[in-house]
């Protein structure tokens, strides 16, 4: 239970008494199993336990191993049973997480009898930035079989074939080789449409000279995966090949930069300046990344508007491209950990693909 | 745009200068599309508009046909972009969304210079639960989808087959027929499994005898399906036979209540009492149902506990089940609209499947 622990440092940084874990995304990082009905982790500095449904009573009990659980009886509110349970302990000074929805929150702050209230969802998040061991190796299955379907990407992408059917292959792709599910829709963007960053898989039927993007991400034990790279069909225009070269460059470079104590920043900043030394800086106008973990987007953000400073653990995609609106685009997306101070690929598929 | 004339009757119900909607699903609602980025929709008495960041601005104008869009800067704070525009109209009282982040809202509450604030989330989903004929149709067809998904069910669920592949099977039919999405995990759940309620797909292998479970989903055009059928596998052991038999009749029951300015609770009873008449009443631990539509579970809940009078447009899922813990489980589930007083049934596949 040392992310338990994590959480009692937070208490004794801001001076709470108490903090109740809501969002079920991190009720699952520090309790290590989601609930299907809504349920509570209170923790204060000396003690922790669980608050849960009496119909998901039992099944929380298990999946607990030795936690205290207290059941909320069927006709009894929710926040009812978790304020009686944190006045039990005294608390007055409590942490919520905000992370969770404003109704559900303010209902909860409504019944407890605080002092003060705080959201310490941010705290939270930057806990979660920091993954461990076991982290880390549920992400890494979790990009190996993403990689799997890129291969299958390079088999199937061909000229007359649409880009949902594509998309719809992958995502089985991945499922039958182990994933829990998708991490998120499945990007397949062909020709113009390359050119939208976040285009859906549309019917479109692939043509000659297209780039087609495919971005597809995985689940494994709940955390996600999340790569992208671009096939480029011939005939390839000249102008295409300078742009794969280009991104394919800035993200060299970029992951190159990344390590223990660097600024997040000054990494998107590398893979900027690598696009502008080929006149192509504009044409990129998203941040070079995010973390992943629990979700798919997490922190730390690689952007220019970040202060975040990179440390051992994050887990990080570097996804620099350029969108040519109307024309193409082309993104080339990995997933890097930092140990030992530098940065370690999770995904080892060859950069560039031509076919 | 006769959704957003609502929300302006919401604002002249409660007394409220303007709302801000801001949960990804209710701008959506309100709207009829999604964006990428987090947006805000605006609406006073007299006026309505969207305030999104610059880099999807285009997109979003495109998209919302004549609406007012105002785009936020790059550098600029989304939270006081918009509180720069609604001081332009002086609203003083304002609605905001609680069905987005405690977090989200509470910096947009900070930002503006407000005198009252109010959660008008709860409102919204009154609104929601009641669905028009465009939004009957678009869950139509994604219980025609899904329905022909359980037909493949029928086909494939056989002694030896895992959990797990009849759930990936299912989740791919579903797209190839043109589905955008499955709703929610596929559940396959066979033998002593079939009695957990929300059991997820396993590698068990489907064995001789069981009732195998299976509920699923899909999205169209944003709405959702959700059915369930229970596969009765042969030798059919007479406890289970009866179980079935209860769970339709429970099902058949209830369906007939349903009807405009009928008591959702009373729906519930009709169910529970079949059931009692079988001594089955007390397997029977979860609620009948709940409405669907642009979310798996919305308004109205068909439970004991719900004060909600059911009324016309509204759309249900009716799903009685018995649940014996350790020996099998039988489910049982349809969509209903409530049309001209009365309930219709959206999906017409057989209830009761023996193989």
């Amino acid at each position: 239970m040392h992310r338990i622990d994590k959480l009692v440092g937070i208490l004794e940084e801001t001076g709470l008494d108490c903090c109740i874990v809501t969002a079920p995304v991190n009720f699952r990082y520090f309790l290590g199993f989601a609930t299907v009905t809504k349920s509570y982790l209170v923790v204060s500095k000396s003690d922790f336990f669980v608050v849960t449904p009496e119909l998901e009573y039992e099944e929380v009990k298990e999946k607990a191993g030795g936690v205290d659980v207290r059941a909320i009886g069927r006709k009894e509110k929710n926040v009812e049973v978790v304020a009686r349970e944190v006045k039990k302990i005294g608390a007055k000074k409590i942490g919520v997480d905000g992370s969770d929805s404003y109704d559900s929150v303010q209902k909860l702050i409504s019944a407890l009898e605080a002092n003060t209230v705080e959201s310490i969802s941010s705290k939270i998040s930057e806990l979660r930035a920091v993954k461990d061991a076991d982290e880390v190796a549920k992400i890494a299955r979790a990009v190996e079989i993403a990689e799997k379907a890129l291969e299958k990407a390079v088999d199937i992408v061909d000229v007359g074939v649409s880009e949902r059917d594509v998309a719809i292959e992958l995502e089985y792709t991945m499922r039958k080789l182990g994933a829990e599910n998708i991490a998120f829709d499945t990007i397949v963007a062909s020709g113009p449409r390359a050119a939208i960053p976040h285009a859906k898989a549309s019917d479109r039927k692939i043509s000659p000279g297209d780039t087609v993007v495919v971005d597809l991400g995985c689940v494994c034990d709940g955390y996600v995966s999340d790569l992208t790279r671009t096939i480029v069909l011939s005939p390839v225009k000249e102008e295409v090949k300078r742009a794969v070269e280009a991104v394919a460059e800035a993200q060299e470079q970029a992951i190159k930069s990344i390590a223990d104590g660097v600024k997040s920043s000054e990494v998107d900043g590398v893979a900027r300046r690598v696009l502008a030394s080929y006149g192509l800086e504009r044409f990129f106008m998203h941040g070079l990344g995010h973390g992943i973990g629990l979700e798919v987007h997490e922190l730390p953000r690689l952007s220019s508007l970040s202060d975040y400073v990179l440390r051992n653990g994050n887990v990080v995609t570097v996804e620099p491209g350029v969108y040519l609106p109307g024309s193409f685009g082309v993104r080339i997306e990995d997933d890097v950990v930092i140990d030992g101070g530098k940065a370690k690929k999770l995904s080892h598929f060859d950069t560039v693909v031509f076919k």
